[in-house]
């Protein structure tokens, strides 16, 4: 038993088998075939290798980010003049990577809870009480009706805030236009957990005597990491004032694209800018709802009594994306690729086969060349010779007439 | 030296070589190996190409979202009239992906920095002074012990935001079931960078006209960004009853699947909704911790003192989360599922004869066929004949009896 | 025409082919080969299946987070006794995945719209009211300048909330070194959608009975969800006075990486903590811009004028980062690396040929073996026989001397 194992292995390990070839020696055939074989070696080293980089492995980055506005305001509206700040006009106003910067805005001033008359803006319309069913409220409404139509406004009293806020006229030129003058700081810090590597947008060169004083250019400050509001909302293909009366949203995204076999110091950001929600200038205005706003309330105690002045803020909403995408070599894609480009190899023969069997005046030579063929099993059987299986072989190859081979 | 490089050139150029075949001819090998073939065949183009659609090539979506709820809620406590509307019971009030709607709420209004006895709620009791250690807070407690133990209450007097918050009895029903009939506007913009592909949920169909009247309806209106609160809570598995009371945590999720090989107009979003931490009816209570609340304070001067209003909000939470999945062709994933197919194919080769070889009656006859056995090195070395290597070929091959082939 | 079909098919169907090989017997060629080929075979198997799990597919996570801290400070500034609780010092409320606790602070009480100088700190001086051009601001000023020079401060007067910030000299030791002993609840929920598994971090054994008294420790108590703020500021490499007294960014990355294929009870989080922009202890202090703050407003109306309580906020930003990565078995990935593995195996089949034909002194022995040559299609074309092309093969094998084979 020890003995057939150890020969079986000595087998094993002392033969090697190379498939048989036949040799065509034809200036057509070789010409096609190794232009077919070329091409996929240049595709698989060209394409998969040097221009898709097959070799390597991908990363998605985990990215945080900080922002801080920095720029005042200043309003005069009807002779009353007010400055805003950062904590005025910054939504939320800790830094996240999305947050709002108010262009635009409709003060409520001295809400409080009581009953007035439903806001004029042909939605509300009532002829008598019916029209004010008691303790429902309607959907565009402001508040709980009370079940009482109001001659003079022709609307419904409402319990709510009062008085309703009139968002019908909005501010134009937007009241807070020197928005366009703030100047907003981005820090983003990404993580490629696999590789281990951690960047951050002040990079090389962005150190802190630099920050002071740059500002973002699309060419000559590409990595400087404070921006002017203006130049954001121009370069995602808007215009300030446009955009400020009504509100938008606009994404700022960082794009890192990394080659982890070269220098970390090569894995910089890039900067794009787009409008999150249809263009400016787009044909179907109908569609795309654009515009954003919202409503802020600042509450107060006047006289023992809950106030709180109503703000609906129209401002530009800007969302900070962080996309990160590392690349780094390593060997299990190098040999899947190798794998499957043999692969594909194997299609380049097969193809060529197809043109050597059944394509080529002289298929047939080239048929009985690359194949040898065994009887019809069946056949064999009928005719079966006493011999050993070993000699049955000669027998079988002799009787066919002519020799295939 | 020119000459030899064109002659290999050439050799290499007009000669194919093609791998030798024996053509077994036989019902039951044939049958099985060809089922074998076809299977593989089969796996290929049916699963990896059709069903998986191997030849595309995937990207994720970066998504940015925007939300407005729209509706008022009325609150009648102890005859104390209140209405609430959007400023009032939406946190953050700016619109973000995540949100917390206020269903419920504690209130404990006129607080003030003082002294003032800790919360009879079984946690803080003390019997004397010695039970309160000056300058020092409990875990569960609200401020910084004076080192004084109340007889009254029998709890530790501590500086804190007098009075401390009562929270051991939550508002059942809650004061705020008319969130159900709130509305919420949801404006999502994704992007495919690598496809450089932008959509917006506002599709085709989903114009200014269908918004100021549709409402989400999983069937009927599968497309419209308007949704009920009460109907996503339904949805996702809750009764809206029971989740208003403590609050809790609803993941709506936008799934964009798109295949950009047709039209973008068949992008469209799905919108599905489900509980996020654990569902309304699970068994095991105990370890899931639901329910969801946060303070909320609002502060004012009153007589010069800085006062403040604390609730405790219990709502729902929330989370808009966009998962976007765009497949294109591209040629080298299609290659590559093609080259790894051939490979498998090599397989179903292998398999089949490894049936040949080793499982047939006459194996031995196969073997034959297929192998043409070269003599050990060693024994040929020792009787090497004079000719040259060409003619050595003939010469080995004839010795060896029975000829092999 | 229906029987050449029928025919093609029983060929198709009862033929099956398989290369035809030489067998080399031969010690050396043989256990190179061999060696090879098990090389290629250790790594598909060891590499590609057992180590890097070659044979599954992967899904990443949509996590969701809530985060819940607890915890007074005290604060005793000139004598004004101070208690901040969670509604205080956590920005925002509601418990987001990012949030600010404040750590420190520069109150400037009293702020309301006036025109007042700006700040002494050098950035600011003016000589005479020349240098304060009226209607404009400066980057680093706080409000409209309205044209004149205040002689008493050198500086531009300035239309602000008044008076201006006085940020020049940080509080240390930090006011609110109590941080160090707040505690975080964190309660995070994932989703692999492609597997339609749900988990959330209170995993089995992790129920209200051992919340109520756990708190996180790396190795004993590494599922607990409740964490001191001292302990993560520590484990991310800070000392909290460091970091507490200017803030700082730090990331808390929850790790669920889970092989789907075991029972779901071994998908378990791991949290790991490091600071983002930096570490405390870095060299290049100019480079990286630490550091982390906003300003904070808190509005009032007195006697009838609105005032607001402005404050520089220096914190600790966190934000909870969830990555989630699954694997289960899949037939795709599995069939692919195995079509792979027979490509790279034809790969080492042809290193193994370029040994045997171009590097052993038997070279052309071999290559006898191996190849069978046809002569050139030319030369044959010039003394085509007049026999079929069955014959043909025949008479040309039979005319190339010596014979190849």
């Amino acid at each position: 038993m020890k003995d057939a194992i150890s020969s079986a292995l000595a087998d094993f390990f002392f033969e090697y088998e190379t498939p048989r070839q036949v040799l065509v020696r034809s200036k057509r055939v070789g010409i096609v075939c190794r232009l077919i074989q070329l091409g996929v070696l240049a595709y698989i080293i060209g394409w998969v290798f040097i221009y898709e980089k097959g070799y390597q492995i991908e990363d998605t980055a985990i990215g945080s980010v900080l922002t801080k506005m920095k720029g005042v305001g200043y309003t005069n509206v009807s002779g009353q003049e007010r400055l805003w700040d950062v904590a005025d006009y910054v939504f939320p106003e800790q830094g996240d990577a999305s947050f709002v910067v108010m262009t635009n805005y409709i003060i409520t001033a001295g809400q409080r809870q009581a009953k007035c008359p439903e806001l004029q803006d042909g939605k509300q319309r009532c002829t008598s009480d019916s029209d004010c069913e008691e303790g429902r409220y309607k959907r565009t409404g402001n508040g709980h009706m009370t079940g009482k139509c109001v001659n003079q406004t022709e609307t419904c009293e409402v319990f709510a805030w009062c008085p309703v806020e009139d968002d019908r006229k909005i501010p134009e030129p937007p009241l807070l236009m020197a928005a366009e003058n703030y100047t907003l700081f981005i820090k983003n810090s990404i993580t490629f957990p696999q590789f281990e590597v951690v960047r951050s947008n002040l990079v090389e060169g962005v150190d802190s005597k630099y920050l002071k004083k740059c500002l973002y250019h699309e060419k000559n400050d590409p990595l400087c990491p404070i921006f002017k509001l203006g130049d954001i909302v121009k370069l995602s293909g808007f215009t300030f004032q446009e955009i400020a009366v009504e509100g938008g949203a606009i994404g700022i995204l960082i794009d890192w694209i990394c080659n982890l076999d070269y220098s970390l110091r090569h894995c910089k950001p890039k900067y794009y800018f787009h409008g999150l929600y249809g263009k400016a200038g787009e044909a179907d205005k109908a569609r795309t709802s654009l515009g954003y706003n919202f409503r802020h309330a600042k509450y107060y105690t006047e006289d023992r009594v809950e106030k709180r002045t109503l703000m609906k803020v129209f401002g530009i909403r800007f969302n900070v994306i962080v996309r990160g995408l590392a690349r780094k070599f390593d060997i299990i894609p190098t040999l899947t690729a190798i794998g499957s480009g043999v692969g594909i190899f194997g299609v380049a023969t097969v193809i060529c086969d197809l043109v050597l069997l059944y394509l080529l005046p002289k298929r047939d030579f080239y048929k009985n060349m690359k194949f040898k063929s065994t009887t019809m099993e069946e056949e064999v059987n009928g005719c079966a010779s006493p011999e050993g299986d070993l000699n049955l072989a000669d027998v079988t190859t002799k009787d066919t007439a002519p020799v295939k081979e």
